[in-house]
């Protein structure tokens, strides 16, 4: 099929884990679903963004909020990408991870975070991931019934050659989980979605956490969809808020026949 | 040294090679290089940019167009980013080449646009390089006595990998000799001269062909500026002009020590 419809969610974290799952069943209960294809939440969009948090929100997969999030994506018939959560890994070491349910609830993709997010800007954030998680290690591209989407999550979609990855294994659809800062936001987020969305010749969708002024790390928002020709489709504020636009994949098709820049890199 | 200071020159084309080296070698007499480090010309600044002229234009390494480049830079005490000129292979083919010199008129560089643009847009562009020009088959980066400087060429700057490969042999500023046309530019220009400056922590100097609506081919023009973080220094607009900036390559120290994307790839 050529169209797919999305479902975006920019919402903000409560306190507890129970209280963030509820928010989330209510808010797909809220929104009118019917006919969407393809529901996204944000990084992180149950647990505080902060480091010491994450070993304590963590969970093996299958557990609470994994059976949580496939029986939502079951309930409501749509492919979920359920933003993303720490999880307690097999070795023990946790994980910043994306799970992705389809329309029966069963997970069909699970991205764990690549490049940790360890950043120091002189007058600016000041924030490492890695005190408390470990970083996976493998490209996440998953089948759908509207083609192949890639996963990666935040700081991995500052790494060109991630999403080189992606597109190379067959994506037509990017899907982000974020949560970018006060600095990097207003000064790339827009603009490394656009320009990934143009060299790779896809549909991006970035969905970020809310802004909470009230907890430690205060989320940019901005949740945005943009085409495969760098165009912002839709993009939200700050706040709390969601957002369902539609994909024509036709249109990558077509870029990708007009400007043939997938067929023409020299290999480097 | 920290402080590099460039000019940079949107021109059109004239009727004749000699027509356009006059015109080379007057606007350097006339803008003021004095301190000025390195100068940039457009690609194909000498020859209508129609893939029939090229091979008509074409000259071997070394020639009149070659000579006069070298002793313009010799006589400006500048390192001298000479645009792009049709060159005849030793193999006989036609290759769209750079040529870097020295402040003391010597080549340091050569690059031969490595990714022809060939583009069929819908109801937009058409046009094939490679009906008349081969590619080249090397990344260019050069040293210079203000560090290390990446070229590539107009379509070339269309991937990432080829500006990977540039920052990871020590490149702090790139160079970018091109001309976007009238459906390509107004979306993609500025993008991917943010975008390239912000994953590759470097400062981008794309330097454009003025608009000339009498020829055949349309440049986009606004050669631009860009600095490590992604900020538009300096942009022209379409027509005939020229600019002056002052690079402070500690931003581009500054910037990778802060947020360090270029130790922190995992190797895709």
């Amino acid at each position: 099929m050529s169209f797919v419809d999305i479902m975006v969610f920019q919402t903000k974290v409560l306190g507890t884990k129970e209280e963030n799952l509820n928010q989330m069943a209510e808010k797909m209960e809220k929104a009118d679903l019917s006919s969407v294809d393809l529901v996204t939440f944000p990084e992180m969009f149950c647990c505080p963004y902060e480091t010491e948090s994450f070993p304590l929100y963590a969970e093996a997969e299958g557990e609470m909020s994994w059976q949580w999030f496939a029986a939502l994506a079951k309930k409501h018939n749509v492919y979920l990408s359920a933003g993303t959560i720490p999880e307690r890994g097999e070795d023990g070491r946790i994980y910043n991870t994306a799970y992705v349910f389809d329309r029966q609830g069963r997970q069909i993709a699970k991205h764990r975070k690549v490049h940790l997010f360890d950043i120091d800007v002189k007058n600016g954030q000041y924030f490492k991931e890695s005190d408390t998680l470990s970083p996976g290690n493998e490209v996440t591209v998953f089948e759908t019934e509207f083609g192949k989407v890639g996963l990666c999550i935040c700081y991995d979609f500052r790494f060109p050659e991630l999403a080189w990855q992606m597109v190379h294994r067959g994506a037509e659809i990017f899907i982000v989980p974020a949560a970018f800062n006060m600095t990097t936001g207003p000064a790339h987020w827009e603009l490394l979605h656009r320009a990934r969305a143009v060299d790779n010749q896809v549909f991006v969708i970035g969905t970020a956490l809310a802004r909470d002024m009230a907890a430690a790390y205060h989320s940019w928002g901005h949740s945005v969809a943009v085409n495969p020709w760098g165009e912002v489709i839709r993009m939200l504020d700050e706040g709390e808020g969601n957002f369902r636009c539609t994909l024509d994949l036709e249109q990558v098709h077509a870029i990708r026949e007009q400007l043939p820049l997938l067929k023409s890199g020299r290999g480097f």
